[in-house]
């Protein structure tokens, strides 16, 4: 049985989860929270791959208070071994913990359900599903890394009020105000990878690095099937420093490609779908490199490939209320549209603010 | 000198006038409020084109109370005769009132100041520019219409995400939700003339017509350089019911023309200017048939020479948070681009709002 505690303690135990965002990866965000008759006695979240589990952190807070306690955790206690830390579900057997709460299921196939096997057979109560929905959105990236195998994809892109990201000659600087710019700062902070089209390198040479904001650079990723690419452009001369890919295709010049691993690019070969590169394969070959969550930057090509795809997750439109006045200016999404409104992807959970003279749409897609 | 009621008093005209809306075209809203000794003694406010004036209503309304009295009107009494109704400076000199307040100048060249001199010469107190700026607003159409001799330019769309506003093949039903299209009805009720261009007539063989919203129809206009429109299109076969009037060009056949205005429709030529119909010129044309106010609906094309004209002085886009993915879908502004972000126009005023699904986002364009 779940009471309004119950509740009170599994926020903390979510609010503790978030302060492991951006640091993580691959492993989700976990808070826990330790009471023994009304009172919190240990709490503990995870604070970066490889460092301890927010369950251990906080029984080790409890001390010998832990007997007889309740653990709250947003995430099912880890039960597999062969990885850097011992398993969860041992220690808590062991604490001396009577009951445990979970918001969630763990989505990894190694644990799911397991670890809470483990804890009722050693007679621990066991009760999960507690803000469950608040649980699954804060992990959202290692739900869908566990369920697909594929990274998390968000899309971004900087508008005017007609669709245009671009000028005929490829203007783009900037479309959107310093509010808006600042936050790609932060969204490519949270993401692992950063993924552009070949068009819009030869438009801007662009470091797709963080400008302003603290942290690691995402992985750079270019989707480039003829290896335009120019070993000047500043994504090349600063691939030793900041990890940087290339996905072509056989249509590209195999010299081409030798010369920029010269310069430290990794190279990967797409093969072609039709005439596109399939960006299912893309997401798989790019999880094979360790992204966990791509940030997609367009231009309107990549656009549309990520987007047809359905393997988008979540969208962020920055619309500057300008109006470009025509077709010949680039488009946010390019390449042969759906062919019907009913197939038009739909975003959900959508959210609509002011940012400086900006609008900013967020939203989510899939399933 | 002004006070705080002055301001109390100016807001209840303001009001007042805002009741006439909709029906005073091609005049202005006006309302007026006489006070005498801290009292509304009489009100009054324009109801339609060819009735009475505000100023005039609210005199009547004040009967003996008016003597010593201070009237106070959202606009510059009229001074012109030559009308279907006499001066209102006239009305005010013989009523007795001491003060007149009034929140604007007349745009209007026949009366612009003159009324305001009259009524200084004849020994009133006149003070002007109280709420100008609400007052100028809520007049914008009558402000536009006396300072350009065009019809003052709403450009409505509804786009999808992407800035698409239909399908490759066509399909745009319903790209906006139902809330947004009861309120374009409402937008075809406020308007005295819709414009649409042929490929939207071809596409959706539209009424443009109200559907659920009572008022009185505008006047429907096609862009048809060509003049491809079929004479079984629903325009067309209902034209004598409802005033439609077709802009073409020389490159027309002169029978189509003729075989067209046997079925009521007015057929009017526009010299082209280069490639394209000049919107100036258009609004000129369309100033003549009494148009006072010109709700642009599309498509692409339309909304392209529109705006590129710079003469588009209200912008409402409804957005559905939906993507359809590709360049070949129809977008909501085509033409020749402008070449540059700093010639591109900027939304002011902006408003920003959810409406059912859809974003709606208004402002204003200009000066």
């Amino acid at each position: 049985m779940l009471n309004d505690s119950d509740l009170l303690y599994m926020k903390r135990a979510l609010r503790l989860a978030k302060k492991g965002r951006g640091r993580t990866a691959p492993n989700p965000m976990v808070g826990a929270v330790v009471v023994l008759q009304g009172k919190i006695v240990g709490e503990g979240y995870h604070h970066a791959a490889g460092k301890a589990h927010a369950e251990i952190l906080a029984l080790e807070a409890a001390g010998p208070l832990v007997k007889g306690a309740t653990l709250y955790t947003t995430l099912e206690p880890c039960c597999h071994i062969k990885k850097r830390t011992p398993p969860c579900t041992e220690a808590l057997i062991k604490s001396g913990v009577v009951r445990v709460v979970s918001a969630m299921k763990d989505p990894n196939p190694r644990v799911s359900g397991k670890g809470f096997k483990q804890l009722k057979d050693a007679g621990i109560q066991v009760e999960q599903g507690l803000l469950r929905e608040a649980a699954e959105f804060l992990n959202e990236v290692f739900m869908k890394n566990m369920e697909t195998g594929q990274p998390f994809v968000t899309l971004k892109a900087a508008m005017t009020l007609d669709g245009r990201i671009a000028t005929a000659s490829g203007e783009s600087k900037w479309i959107s105000g310093e509010r808006a710019r600042l936050e790609v700062d932060r969204l490519r902070a949270e993401a692992d990878g950063v993924l552009v089209g070949i068009g819009t390198v030869l438009a801007d040479d662009p470091m797709l690095r963080l400008r302003k904001t603290k942290g690691k650079n995402p992985i750079r990723v270019v989707l480039d099937p003829h290896l335009k690419i120019p070993l000047s452009s500043r994504l090349v001369e600063t691939a030793r420093e900041t990890p940087t890919v290339i996905l072509t295709t056989e249509a590209a010049a195999p010299l081409q490609g030798k010369a920029l691993e010269r310069k430290g690019v990794l190279v990967r070969k797409i093969a072609l779908q039709g005439k596109e590169m399939p960006f299912k394969v893309i997401l798989h070959d790019l999880a094979k490199q360790g992204i966990t969550h791509l940030l997609v930057e367009g231009g309107g090509g990549v656009n549309g490939i990520a987007l047809r795809s359905g393997c988008v997750d979540r969208v962020i439109f920055y619309i500057s209320p300008r109006f470009l006045c025509g077709a010949d200016a680039k488009g946010v999404v390019t390449g042969t549209a759906l062919p019907s409104l009913a197939l038009a992807p739909t975003l959900k959970n959508m959210t609509v603010r002011r940012m400086g003279n900006d609008i900013r749409i967020e939203g989510r897609l899939g399933k």
